[in-house]
């Protein structure tokens, strides 16, 4: 069965129904609880209703009745800690590193329910890497000489999306980005040049993205950096249109 | 009632329980379906069984067997727009700026919730904004002689956390981070020391933050700029501790 639901389960039923389900279905849980996490911070969460979320590979998600945000949440590889203790159900998530706890104290459960979701293919066009490539296809859109010589190269501050050398054997560092190009994007693409430049003289640094904030754009001017707009076209094949 | 359920509804009874529920109530159904997305870029998942969450702001979560993060989204302020379709249930999520959409259709839905969130306070200890107002408090702890001259300055290139003038009246920029500070860090504070050399000499830039990767270290001190360890003390009041 691919899913399984308790309505207004007592408490040592849910800590069963939990322990049982945990590692092959996503738990979620609506109920009244608080919340406190300890770590690199700390944080306290009153009262009140909400939904939890337990998936087999330790990720736990607590969601209120707003935001795309989790009000609290731990990654995967978080351990679960069940009990019921003088009726209320505490449920422990533990991150190993950095070490942060999670303690969700229940008294009321309204309903839990375990799901076991299935895997499918999940494509995704008008990735940065698409981008890549599509400009190595048609190098003619940055400039006519241009010569690729490498993608993701490995450097101290970072992997740079792809390297060229222009007709006039200047380096050529791009950054791209899948949407609007900002401040950080600029400073990253500034690093690799800087980085670039302890090894050769004249570097050029591109930032390529469908588009770029203004305070972006400046930034970028002021580096001496340079803007590259490749759009990707809304369509289910991977191609590309340079608007600029 | 502060929830609902439905097991194994017919399709127009899950249209229906949505359109009813999803204003007042987040919504989740364990469904199988396949997803649309375009916008920014486009991706595509195949038929499976997922989990969906509707909140009443208009959010739209996506979430699989497996990781934190879902695997489609629509932020809130996106608009639901549901039918049945021959034999489908077609929810479609639009986001107007960018205009982005969603297209989750669904032969079967195994259960359908509604679950009615309430608020709670919820207090968060170990801020970047804490950190910023307890070295205010113990500018010792930087060095004898600072002098804060304000909190969050407005420049064109973001927020500054804190700017101080030192014993030898030369400007101090802080950016504060609450755990690790990375690259992107270091490049934030590089930005903003850029900008003020550019209005006075002999700025300084200090990242404050309980630790530092070595690759971000090491840019740090290629930029010449500084490093101060604030570690948050691990209990519910805002009291921090110096360790180097």
């Amino acid at each position: 069965m691919n899913y399984h639901t308790l309505i207004e389960p007592e408490l040592i039923d849910t800590a069963e129904f939990i322990k049982k389900y945990w590692r092959s279905h996503v738990i979620i849980l609506f109920l009244n609880c608080q919340v406190k996490y300890s770590g690199r911070a700390e944080s306290f969460l009153e009262y009140g209703d909400r939904i939890l979320m337990i998936k087999p590979d330790g990720t736990l998600l607590i969601h209120g009745q707003s935001k795309r945000e989790p009000i609290n949440w731990q990654p995967p590889g978080s351990t679960i800690v069940i009990r019921v203790n003088d009726k209320v159900l505490v449920i422990r998530s533990i991150r190993p590193h950095p070490r942060e706890e999670i303690i969700i104290s229940s008294p009321v459960v309204y309903v839990a329910a375990a799901f076991k979701c299935t895997k499918g293919k999940f494509l995704l066009w008008g990735s940065e890497s698409e981008m890549v490539d599509f400009l190595i296809k048609h190098p003619e859109i940055f400039e006519k000489g241009i010569k690729f010589i490498g993608k993701e190269v490995q450097t101290p501050y970072g992997k740079v999306d792809l390297v060229g050398e222009d007709s006039k054997g200047r380096f050529v560092i791009f950054e791209f980005k899948r949407s609007i190009a900002q401040l950080q994007g600029v400073s990253q693409l500034k690093r690799y040049v800087d980085y670039y430049t302890k090894l050769r003289k004249d570097i050029r640094g591109v930032l390529v993205a469908p588009n770029i904030t203004s305070s972006a754009l400046r930034l970028l001017k002021e580096y001496g950096l340079e803007f590259l707009r490749l759009q990707p076209v809304k369509r289910m094949t991977a191609i590309y249109r340079v608007k600029e």
